[in-house]
C-alpha cells in the first residue's frame, strides 16, 4: 500500500510565484480565481486524491477489468468513487459556466488533475476524456447536438470516449475505414472497428458519448476525408434521458502491462445494420475537431507522467527514509536510512528535480493557454496561444520521457523490494509505460515539434522564446550564489540554438536526417526549458517578499535543487545537440537496412 | 508469441575477431576448443535454444509459479526442458572435466549463455545457479563434499541456490542472521529466514544444493563473521541417492514484475529444530566465498542483459519491418514498413548499437577470465585478471541498464501493440527489470567500481586500460574512413580522464561527493568501453582478410554501427563526465534533507 499526500506547497509556489497566475487571475472571465480560493480548492481536491482515490490506485490495479456477458466490469469502488468525484464539481473544474461547468483558469485546474493523476491514473482517464470532448463539442457540434450532451459531459453525469484507432490505423489516421452512411432524417449509420477505446464501456454512468472518425461515402482519401460523428451508447430520450441501444458494442478487452484498472475497448460499431450518429461540425473537417480533444488530450498526459511521477517519488522517498541498510560510506557508522547513501541521495534528487522542472513548464503553459484564450492585449494572446503551441509537444513527450525516468529510479531506491508487485512501486512503472505512447508517440510529438511547429515558422517563436530565455539567464548571472547555474543556463541555450541552426539549415535539402534527430531535439528543448524553469524558480525563491509566504527553509531547498538540476542532469544538453547531427548524419547514411 | 534466432554472425565475428578467442585457443587445457569445434557448439546451442526454450518463456510469463501443499510448482515444460538441457551436457559446459562438465573456455561458453538468457531468462536462472555454486565448491570445499556433490552439480542432476538475503539484510551481508551451531558429528544444525532465493524450491531436479549464509556462534560481528554452508534438500545416502528430508522448506513465493517463471522463495531453515548443513571451507570466510560464486553471478548477469536486449530488438525488427503505417516522410510514399522512418531506423540502430557494444566487452571480458585463469604468461594472466576485476561492475551494471534502454525502446517501436501484453514485448521489460538489481544494484557495482577497483589502486588499473584505447583510438586514426570516429573516441577518452582526474582528487577528503556521482561514472566507463569495443569491431572489420570469411555487406554494417554510436551514442560522454563531477558537488552541498 502507498499513500499519497498532494505537494501543496509545490503547487501553491509554482502556480503563485512561477507561472502566470497573477497575469490569469486578472483576466476577464477569470476573476473569481482569487488566490484564496485557488488554496481552498488545492486543499479540497488534496484531501479528496489522499482519501478517495489513491486508496483505490492498487485495488484497480490488481482487480482489472472484465468482459461479462456483453458488460464491462470495472473495479470494486469506482462507481462509488466516480459518483462523488462528478458530485464534488470535479469533471467540469476547468470547464465552461454555461453548461455546468466550474470555469476555473486552465493554470488552477493543472495542478488539481495532477493530483487525480498521482492517486490513481487509471480511474482519472474517464473523466478526463469529458474534458477534450466538452471542449470538441464546445467549438464544433450543432447548437442542438450541444444542447443534448453538453451538460452531461460537463457535469460528468454521462462518460465520453475518443474513437480514433483501428487495427490498420494508429499513429498513421489517414488509414481509417469506419463508414458514416447519411441517412434521410439527417443522422448517420456508423459502422466499423475501433481499438484502445479507453471506456470505451463501462456501467459507471448511464449513458456514454462517444466521438468516432469515420469516412463518408464520398470522402476523398487520406485524412482530407474523415469526418467526425457523435455517437451515443444509449439514444437519448425528448425529455434527455437514456433511451434505445444504440448499434454499438465492446467485444473484447486489451491485457495490458499497466492501467489496469482503466478498461481498453475494442468496439464494434454496427454489427445489427449500424449505430446511429451525427455529424460535428463539418464533413471531412474531422481531424481538425479531433486535435481540439487530441491538444486537450496531450496536455493531459504530460501532467499524467508529472502526476505518476510523483506518485512514485513519494513512495521511494519514504521508504528511503525508513529502510536502514549499510553503514555511512564516510564514518563507518552503521544503522543508517538508505537516504543517507549519496547515490540513494542523487537518485532522490534527480527525481525530485525532474518532476519540479516538469510541473513548472506544465504549470507555465497551463497559464499560457488561459492568457490565449482570454487576453485582451491581443499580442500577449497571441504570444501565449505560439508558446502552447510550439511547447505542446514538449509538456507531452518530455513529461512523460522524465517519467520513465523518475519511475525507473523509484524501482531502484527499493532494490529488491521494488521487483515485488506488494511493494506497489513497480505499478508505477507499468501504468506509466503507456503514456509515451499514447495520444502520439515521442516519436510522433518530435515530429510534429520539428516539421510543424519549429520548420514550418522558420524557428520564430522558438527564437522568440530563446532571446527570452537568454533573459532570465542574465537575471541568474545578476543574483546572488547563482553565477554557476548562469553559466551553465548560458551553455543550454547555447547548445539548443546550435540544434535549431542545424535543423533549419538541413531541414530542406535532408528531412530524413533531421527527423532522425528529432527525438534527441524534443529531449534537448525539454532540457534546456527545464533549466529555464528551474532558474525562474530559484529566481522567484531568492525574492526577499518570498520568505515569510513559503519559509526559508523550503525556499533554500528550491535553489539548491535548481543549482543540482543545472550541474547534474543539465549538463547533458550540449550532448544532445550533438547527438541530433550525430544521429542524422550517421543513420541515415546506412548503405543497407538495419541488420 | 516471439521467435528467436541465435545471431550467430555475430556472436562468431566477436568471438574469433575481437575477443581474445585466438589466444585462448592456443593456452594450456583449451585446445580442444577449435573453431569448427566452436562453430559446431554455437549451431547447437541455438537450435535447441530457438526449438525447446524460446517457445517456452511465454508459457512461464503466463503460468508462474505456484506453491501448492508445500511443493513449488513450475510452469509446463520447464522440468522435461531442464532434462534435456542437462543430457545435452549444457549446464556442465564451462565447468571442469574433471566432474563431468564440457571444460570450454569461458569465451565459448558466453555466447552460449548468452543465447539460453535471450530464449528463456526466467528459465535459465536454473542451470545458471550451478555454474557459481560449482566454482565455489571446487574452490572452497573439502575433499569429501566435492566427491558428494560436485558432478551432481556440474552435470545439472541437482539444482543449487545461493541463499544470502534475509529480510533486514539486502546488500548489506553484514545484518546477517541466521545462525550454524556446530555438532558432534561435524555438521552444522541451521536455523533463519532468507528470502528472494531464486528456484530455493522445485520439482525438477530430486535434490537441491542450497549453499547458505550463516553465523557460528561465536562469530565476530559484521561481514568479518559470515561462514558458508551447504546444506541439501534431501540428505544424500551413502550411495549417493537423495535420502531424508533436511528441515529447510519454501514457507512463500513473491509475486513479481517479471521473471514470473523463476520461483522466487521465502526459505525458512530449522524450523522442526534445525536443517542439517556442513561447513565449506574455513570458519567467517563465508563472504569471500560467496565472492566466487558472485563473480561469476555478475557476469552472468551482464551476460542476461545482453540476452534479453537481443530477444527485444530482434523482436522489434520483426514488428518495424512488417507494419505499415504512415507516409514517407521525404517522398510522401504511402505504404511504409515503419523501419522506413527515420525515428524508427535511429531506435532500431541504438538498439543494435547498445547489445553490439555490451556484447563485445562480455565476450573480451570473457576471454580475459580464461587468460587469467589458464595462461603460462605470468604477465599476461595477471594483466587479465586486473582488467576483469576493473571491468566486472561494468560487465554488470552498464550492459543491465543498457538493457533497460534497449526494452524501452522495443516497446516503443510496437506503439500501442507494446502495451498489450498478447505481444510480448512487455514481457522482455518486465523480465529485464531485476537484472539492475540482483547481484547489487547499479549502486553496488558503482560503489564496487570506484571504492574498491579505483580508488584503492589509485586508478593505476584504469590508467593502464586508457593507454590501451588511445592505441586502438590512433589505429582508427590512420584507418581508412575512420578519422572521424578516431576523433569521437579520443574525445570520449579524454572526458574519461577528466572523471578519474576529478575521483581520484577527491576520493580521499570528498568521498561522499564521489560516491554521489558513482552511477554516472559507471555510465562513462561503460559508454567509453563501448567506443573502444565498437572501434575494434570496426578494425577488425575492415580487413581484407575478413570480407571471405563473413561477406562485404555484413562488415559494412558493421562499420556504421560503430560510426552511428560514435556519433549518435558516444557523444555522451563529456556530459557524463560533468555531470559526475556536477553531482558531487551540488548533491552533497544540499543544507538539508531531501525534501
Amino acid at each position: 500500500m502507498t499513500d499519497y499526500t498532494a505537494p501543496l506547497a509545490d503547487m501553491r509556489f509554482l502556480l503563485k510565484e512561477v507561472a502566470e497566475f497573477g497575469a490569469v487571475s486578472r483576466l476577464p472571465g477569470c476573476e473569481e480565481a482569487t488566490p484564496d480560493l485557488v488554496d481552498a480548492v488545492l486543499e479540497e481536491a488534496g484531501k479528496f486524491a489522499a482519501g478517495v482515490l489513491a486508496p483505490l490506485n492498487s485495488v484497480g490495479d490488481r482487480a482489472g477489468c472484465r468482459l461479462e456477458d456483453g458488460k464491462v466490469i470495472t473495479p470494486p469502488g469506482w462507481t462509488e468513487a466516480y459518483q462523488q468525484f462528478a458530485a464534488g464539481g470535479w469533471v467540469g473544474l476547468g470547464l465552461s459556466p454555461d453548461y455546468g461547468g466550474q470555469g476555473l483558469p486552465k493554470c488552477v485546474a493543472t495542478p488539481v488533475w495532477e493530483m487525480w493523476f498521482s492517486a490513481n491514473t487509471a480511474f482519472t482517464m474517464l473523466p478526463q476524456l469529458n474534458t477534450g470532448e466538452s471542449e470538441a463539442i464546445l467549438l464544433a457540434a450543432s447548437d442542438e447536438l450541444k444542447a443534448t450532451y453538453l451538460q452531461k459531459l460537463v457535469t460528468g453525469e454521462w462518460g465520453g470516449t475518443m474513437n480514433l484507432t483501428e487495427p490498420q490505423a494508429g499513429s498513421d489516421l489517414a488509414a481509417i475505414r469506419t463508414r458514416a452512411e447519411p441517412q434521410a432524417d439527417g443522422s448517420y449509420r456508423i459502422s466499423g472497428q475501433k481499438i484502445f477505446i479507453s471506456y470505451g464501456d463501462h456501467e459507471i454512468t448511464p449513458n456514454i458519448v462517444h466521438l468516432v472518425l469515420a469516412r463518408l461515402p464520398d470522402a476523398p482519401p487520406g485524412v482530407k476525408g474523415i469526418s467526425m460523428f457523435l455517437v451515443p451508447k444509449f439514444l437519448v430520450n425528448r425529455d434527455g434521458s437514456p433511451g434505445a441501444r444504440n448499434d454499438v458494442r465492446c467485444v473484447g478487452l486489451e491485457h495490458k502491462l499497466g492501467i489496469h484498472g482503466s478498461p481498453t475497448c475494442a468496439m464494434s460499431f454496427g454489427d445489427a445494420g449500424g449505430a446511429t450518429g451525427w455529424i460535428i461540425g463539418e464533413p471531412n473537417r474531422g481531424l481538425e475537431y479531433m486535435f481540439i480533444m487530441m491538444n486537450e488530450a496531450r496536455f493531459g498526459v504530460g501532467v499524467q507522467g508529472i502526476g505518476i511521477g510523483e506518485r512514485a517519488y513519494q513512495q521511494a522517498l519514504a521508504f528511503a527514509r525508513e529502510r536502514v541498510q549499510g553503514r555511512d560510506a564516510v564514518t563507518g557508522a552503521v544503522g543508517q536510512s538508505i537516504i543517507n547513501h549519496p547515490d540513494v541521495k542523487r537518485m532522490l534528487l534527480t527525481m525530485r528535480a525532474r518532476i519540479m522542472a516538469a510541473r513548472a513548464l506544465a504549470y507555465t503553459a497551463a497559464g499560457w493557454f488561459d492568457l490565449a484564450r482570454h487576453s485582451p492585449d491581443t499580442a500577449a494572446a497571441d504570444k501565449s496561444k505560439r508558446y502552447v503551441d510550439l511547447l505542446m509537444p514538449v509538456v507531452k513527450g518530455w513529461s512523460t520521457e522524465l517519467c520513465q525516468q523518475v519511475c525507473y529510479d523509484a524501482i531502484q531506491v527499493h532494490g529488491g523490494m521494488g521487483f515485488v508487485e506488494e511493494t506497489g512501486i513497480a505499478q508505477h512503472t507499468r501504468d506509466a509505460r503507456i503514456i509515451t505512447i499514447y495520444e502520439g508517440t515521442t516519436g510522433i510529438q518530435a515530429n510534429d515539434l520539428v516539421g510543424r511547429k519549429v520548420l514550418r515558422e522558420n524557428g520564430a517563436t522558438l527564437r522568440e522564446l530563446i532571446v527570452e530565455m537568454r533573459g532570465v539567464a542574465a537575471e541568474l548571472a545578476a543574483a546572488e550564489g547563482m553565477q554557476s547555474m548562469a553559466v551553465r543556463f548560458a551553455e543550454d541555450i547555447a547548445a539548443l540554438e546550435r540544434a535549431l541552426d542545424w535543423i533549419l539549415a538541413n531541414g530542406r535539402e535532408r528531412l530524413a536526417a533531421v527527423l532522425a534527430g528529432a527525438v534527441p531535439f524534443l529531449h534537448l528543448l525539454g532540457s534546456v526549458c527545464g533549466s529555464w524553469q528551474l532558474a525562474r524558480v530559484a529566481l522567484a525563491a531568492a525574492k526577499p517578499t518570498a520568505a515569510e509566504a513559503y519559509g526559508a527553509d523550503y525556499l533554500r531547498g528550491l535553489i539548491e535543487l535548481a543549482c543540482f538540476h543545472a550541474h547534474a542532469l543539465a549538463v547533458q544538453a550540449p550532448a544532445l545537440a550533438a547527438a541530433i547531427v550525430g544521429a542524422g548524419e550517421t543513420a541515415t547514411a546506412f548503405a543497407r537496412d538495419v541488420e
